[in-house]
């Protein structure tokens, strides 16, 4: 074995983000873990089409029948003409949509919460060639369309500077928040005005749609949204996520990008067999929606406990609370999972999934309550 | 929805390169696919290590148990501390170890027939920040170690010029052949000599175990590979890739670079159960075993008909063999599927997997006969 | 004439940011400039150089003598052994550096009033292939120690962030300001602490160092400083800047990413004579000395001029002041030439150079005066 | 000073690629180079041109008159509207001038001893994302029509392969040869015909013009180029080249993408002055022709030198001769300088320059026949 070029690394062996590992887990074997939406594993449907789509030979790469059933039963769910690229991460799905939206010199206006800007290591900067992600100010994780309009001006043409060429916004956002449907408009507004294309981050579109109620196509293309990641590996499914184009004509260059990115999946009839199933029935409606009752009672429960503060509206699958330092060190200590830092001194977030069950949530309120 | 930076692409829609199509599906419902080892689905035990898996919660990311002893069952298998990092496809396995071996100004050296050169859509490229893949003849797909000498040295320190870096091989090679235990060492004695890393791409790791008959420690480390990308998608698994390297050092830029590309699995125990299933009780040598079988049994047969030529020696699961043209006219028309070009005038490549069965190959070779 | 991939601009024609236009070029034919020091020409001796070293043949890339021996006089000038690449621009000079410092899933840690974070159109995102510039705050566009230390520890090791690689800072800043020598070496000690290289960026070094007047090794590797970007194109120069690495270590990669970026000049001895001529009897300090003294006399005077407020101190060459609106169209009407945006309602940004004489000053202080 | 990612070179120090090193420099104090054109200095009229432009202040970013003047003197030169960017070297031009005709995924469709694909460390990787340059054969460096042809449709529409996007050809070729009109134009014709741009690499434009003895025009626009790089940095001028578009639809993008690649020249206004010089009174094509000259010269007095046999037709300012060993290494001991390696057995690559005087050539071939 040669050596080569040394692996350089400073930065000490990266970690897995994980939720605190559970302290004994022979006292406490099947605690539920409220750490994120993705420590779930799949709904029944989901792992049964896998099976049922694993019968004899394929074509590969999406020429096969599941895959045009896919995207046609998309067509029919957003009331429109679209492209659909399945790929198997929100990473990739939000970073591939961006490098349709965004030349290298480009400014994709975001907010300084989003996903793209604090959890991906990067990957926009990587699949645009390097664009700069600058961030538009806004309460709750939401950009304020007041602060987009003058950001979508600022600089334009000055050589010296990158250019406003598209917005990515999140719903529901990475604070659990949503944006309403006249927000989203709002926002599509400004964007159709300045010339910008509107990228939504929906790796929890289910859950924006469960609470708002109503039709995608309201949430997306009448809102002037172009390009939608849409999410199905948090609400339940093993590991797809739709890139749904309102404009076809960006098809063609995300087939080439989707490639490149190692992101063109052989046998792609099982990523389109989970989507199918995600879809079928409106099993995303149906598990969003649980994930969201869940939530709700969770912050029911929680708001009856003696020193824990809600931090603001819960109005999708995940809620915020200010809990007294001893009672998160002895949930912790109990076994539950979730993360601790981030969002303030005390604060702690909860997310809930289509698995967690009534049980699941009363029995961490119970234990909230014993440590209050 | 707004119109923003237009898409081009005068490069037409993409296509997904797929077999031909069954003219007539009714009259041929379930005429085998030779196009490619990809047209098939999972093994069964990996099917039933999917539902397994979907047991409860579980960390996110990698940080599961099931993964800890992914990890653990490949230094068990290749007798050597190992770093494994999983990801869903071929591309995103070779173009992410390539990243870690080249800087931007480097040359990899590789065969021209190689699939990180023609079947990427220039993957490699974009993970390296623009390396450039720069070719080693050799006949049958395979690197001559003498010409990989003369290009290990080309350039070496003229700052016009990009650097040879690294060294990646195929095996099985695109062309079915097989790198023999002297033949790998010979390169890696080179690679050593020059101090360049070795890279292979194992996406048919397996039928070249399996047809080599050897320890896979000796057909990697021992003969100087230092990352390998060991394949399962083709050959039973629905869609996981391992990077193996032997060289922990480069694990941490790699998981920087792997979350970057969008590659980091955020229920990674699914692709964990698939690899930990695919290597119980030697499946993946079972599988490959059988596909080469296959192969085999298809020269054989082929071999006895008029007209049809075998090319090359078929040393894994792909054959190449020269048809007049009619009797590939008729295979097609009768729904038969396998590629035609690429290979020179009338040859065709036929490739075989697990899931290829005895009747199949019977079906294919008595149609030929029949047409001859 | 064929169109292939059609150029798609919807950011407009770009400008190149220039001062406002003189409204009657007749009437005020030689009105100084004070928008930028780089509307400034050649220093005479620099253009002397130039014709000097044009006798006969010499090697190009930077193997001819003048190159060794600029080399040589930055080594004496720093007290410190050195390696010095040569090139033509200070945005290059800049991102050539940190892409040596970071890799592409780095955090840059700087000010978010950087030249390289406002005004290089992305360059250092190109250059290191995307990494990310994180912003550090810190009065007067120097970045604070105690919000670095923070910083450079902010995601470490967390696979889904961009690492903390580097840190950037500006001698002299882009509001004019400067790190006193015990505010470079409290920030170098944080990055010594982090493990994180520092990279100074010196497109006003010379200003900065006869503010100070102290030493250059001082200012640079004595307080931590890895590489500076050592500025003489605003100072006097026609178009050069020298990267002096500390430590020569980096200077290989370097040289390969300069060629790469397009960054080689073939008859390099006409910068080294730039450089060299600037060097030659402290051409570079008699000049900064001159430009900062202009900007001392513009201060002393709008400071007596009723309305006009100087804002925060002037340090080095560069000076802010708000003015009444009247005044400021006032003195554009009559040709002077200024920023006037960017830095708060009615502030405008003064810029003198080697090339700006008293009765320049004098000129806009009168003019001024009488528009008070 | 930190130490931080460490550099990591294992290709040792780069070189200047540089001409054999005089062996007595004190007993061969002048003797003229013929490695290459860029080992001369300044035409004087491009020198005292700098000297011109450097009264009093002037706009910054190319917003000088005389960067409006250079390109309305193109637009005159080449009968068509243009827009002209000036950077400072050749393979910052090629570079930008590809990374507008290709996206990242394109094939550069090149010769295989073309300057982009050879000399330049992979900054057309780098400045179009990651593109590969794809060869086409032809004789004598120049491209073939009809291998062009079917270069330009391989693999279209396939999503697993790089997409040919462009072509590139160099006049005059590395090789010293010249395309005649009708060979530009056959060029052109499959490019119009493919829908893909062409870009010619000028470098020695002017000495393939002076050769031709044709219009600028009839080179260029009129055979189908849309981008071409015109050299003058290796015909007399200090160091500038400009990318001239006869379809300024792309200046938008290049624009930024100048600025971006740090090639923005803040005093642009001494590489306009150099250029402007250039083009004054069609000294660019006196340059050229007499470096032709001189080459015509060299291959007539070494025609005549026995043991040397000029190796094809010199058709501009460069020639290929094949020498005794002997030979060879006498005039380099005597100091003559030239590359010996890259063509060939005993073949040295001999350029002459607007520098290159008679007595230099027949002090040449003295030496030559001297050691016969």
């Amino acid at each position: 074995m040669t050596s080569g070029p040394a692996p350089v690394s400073p930065y000490g062996t990266p970690s897995r983000r994980q939720e605190p590992a559970v302290t004994d887990p022979a006292s406490s074997p099947r605690l539920p873990g409220f750490g994120s939406d993705n420590v779930a594993g799949i709904s029944p449907a989901i792992l049964k089409a896998l099976a049922a789509a694993n019968e004899g030979a394929m074509p590969s790469y999406g020429a096969d029948a599941i895959s045009a059933r896919v995207e046609a039963r998309f067509a029919a769910l957003f009331e429109h003409e679209v492209k659909v690229l399945l790929v198997s991460t929100g990473t990739a799905a939000n970073a591939l949509a961006l490098s349709v939206l965004t030349p290298p010199w480009g400014a994709v206006l975001c907010h300084a919460d989003s996903h793209i800007e604090n959890d991906e290591c990067g990957a926009p900067e990587f699949f645009t060639g390097g664009a700069k992600l600058v961030h538009v100010p806004g309460v709750g994780a939401k950009i304020d369309p007041d602060a987009l309009r003058e950001a979508a001006q600022r600089n334009r043409g000055d050589v010296h500077c990158v250019q406003p060429s598209c917005v990515s916004i999140t719903q529901a956002s990475e604070l659990g928040t949503l944006y309403s449907l006249s927000e989203t408009a709002a926002i599509g507004a400004v964007c159709r005005q300045a010339g910008l294309p509107l990228h939504m981050d929906g790796s929890r579109f289910a859950n924006a749609a469960a609470a708002l109620g109503v039709r995608p196509a309201e949430m997306t293309w009448k809102a002037g949204v172009d390009i939608l990641s849409f999410g199905a590996t948090k609400n339940g499914a093993m590991g797809v996520e739709a890139l749904v184009l309102f404009d076809p004509a960006r098809a063609g260059e995300l087939a080439f990008r989707r490639k490149r990115g190692g992101h063109l999946a052989s046998k792609m009839r099982f990523l389109a067999a989970q989507m199918e199933a995600y879809l079928e029935g409106d099993l995303w409606l149906a598990n969003a929606r649980h994930a969201n009752a869940m939530a709700a009672r969770l912050a029911s429960g929680l708001g009856g406990v003696g020193g824990a503060e809600i931090q603001g509206a819960v109005e999708a699958n995940m809620l915020f609370v200010r809990l007294p330092q001893p009672m998160t060190d002895g949930l912790l200590a109990q076994g539950f999972r979730f993360y601790t830092e981030r969002w303030g001194v005390g604060v702690v977030r909860l997310v809930t999934s289509f698995a967690t069950s009534e049980a699941d949530v009363d029995r961490l309120v119970g234990a909230a309550r014993a440590l209050a």
